[in-house]
């Protein structure tokens, strides 16, 4: 059975991002953090720096540890501003960091797994959601995850999303595709 | 003559996005800051909380007001991930506290500004960098900001983009646009 | 009730667009057309011609006069290299003489209508697929018609998107939608 | 030293597009065909019907003939409705039929040669064109083309984008890239 992790970017609890995923994963099991919980300090590329990237004294390592433990990722972000959540940004900005650490090898580990999105937002997110679809794309790509699909879900205020009939139709379809893995 | 203000999203000093910047704001005028100098919070999204948004004790504010006072919003960002910084995502999610703001109406001032975006980036910017054109779009779009204009430049190693005949051609061209405001 | 006229742009019958498009119209009461089946001739741009277009011997203007009776536009093609076919581009090249078509407002009457998007290919049509879902946005945008929705399927031989759940489960959610229309 | 050919999609002589490819091409040696001028009929998609695809009786092998004796494609379409032109739409349709063609491989001579695009609009087509540039990538990568790069000039009425200086500057860059070939 794929071990499951859903990484939630959102920086507020049991809003629609989180809603709309646990619809989509009623009676799977897995893994839940919120990225929020986690203190990740911003990336400082030091790629080209002859001493290289220094040990950064924070929470990035214990959600590294998370990942690497699992087969799927799904990454759950409200869309702020058309993009990620700044929370999920610095975290996904340290993988840089993680590329050249040399305990173990990042891209062959992800390479292995596969990775799922889902995006909520309030400004017609079905249409400007998706150049955030298109990044998670070239993201996955870059890193060799499969890309499974995503989900896109309609909401402002909490609770919202649980009336976007057209997101929980879609969740649905996916709640028997990860019933399924 | 138009105030210029260069929001420059990079982790390190003297990057490409800088230098290539640099290229086309020479001669101009301007004033440039590093996001990454200003300790930013993310986001606490209290939109629907009654007790609305709490004040933060950062230096967000202190960015603000450098933006109010200028005409012409310039976000300089390297491409990490095929999207902007972490650095500049955080700041960029905390104006959905700003609009909530009530010393002053944040919208109301942002939409007589005009915006303007440099990315640079080492895989495929010209192609892979085009959600981020387009994030940007939505953005100005909401804020009612005018969207001037956009250059891409391709780069990892600093001084790479100086190599890049394409994106200092492009330098040029907005040189004289600035130079003209 | 709305009135709604089916568009469909696929060059060949019982495809896969037409097939989910069916799905989704189930019990629905609507006009659907092959564009196929109609001669369009290509335009030829004269916006800037002193003599402006010239009359063209076709069946544009049949297509046109569906067009104008109806209040729900269903554009329905497969994807072709990634875009509309070709059948349906001709005939959206074509709007451009209807904009200077004096005998009634085209696009004043357009404003009016809504617009809905059904697309099938073979090569990862949920994500290769965007830049067209996006390119319908910009033209609904500019004739002022309202943008309903769009559906994904996926498919290569006739058959293939019935047995895309994922492409089912959203067409049978739109289903409800046009029959409350 | 590379054989170039440009095919024009446009529907009208002397247009933007036209224009700013020569400023591009100027002193360059190739070969230019404006496809207008060529009988194209529409695809018929017949990959899945046992007989395979008819031969049509139309100017469309003489194009073919034309692409397999030049190393590098220059697709120069004016943007009709945010995307390619009809002509030019019609012809790459065509492609599905040839990749099926028994008298050569035409996928095998494809992934040698290389790609470059431009496109004109009026429109805000630096941000509203950046679908199509898309949709060339993908059609691109499927034939195993290399995509060398893009220009995008701004223009309604013929001559406008001579005024482009953003264009323009992009133009003579590429005049060096290509007189360099």
């Amino acid at each position: 059975m794929a071990k499951i992790l859903v990484l939630n970017g959102s920086s507020r609890e049991n809003g629609n991002t989180e809603q709309l995923t646990d619809v989509m994963l009623e009676g799977v099991s897995c893994t839940r953090i919120n990225i929020r919980d986690f203190l990740i300090q911003p990336i400082v590329d030091k790629r080209h720096d002859p001493a290289g990237f220094t040990k950064v004294d924070d929470d990035y390592d214990r959600i590294i540890e998370l990942v690497r433990q699992h087969d799927v990722l799904v990454f759950a972000t409200p869309i702020y501003w058309y993009g990620m959540s700044g929370h999920m940004k610095q975290f996904i900005d340290r993988w840089s960091q993680s590329l050249r650490d040399t305990r173990f090898s990042f891209k062959e580990e992800m390479k292995k797994k596969k990775g799922f999105v889902v995006i909520c937002g309030g400004d017609d997110p079905y249409i400007k959601g998706l150049p955030l679809i298109q990044q998670f794309q070239y993201i996955f790509q870059f890193m060799g995850l499969e890309y499974i699909g995503y989900m896109i879900g309609e909401g402002n205020a909490p609770g919202d999303v649980l009336r976007d009939e057209r997101a929980i139709g879609q969740a649905k379809y996916w709640n028997q595709f990860f019933r399924s893995l």
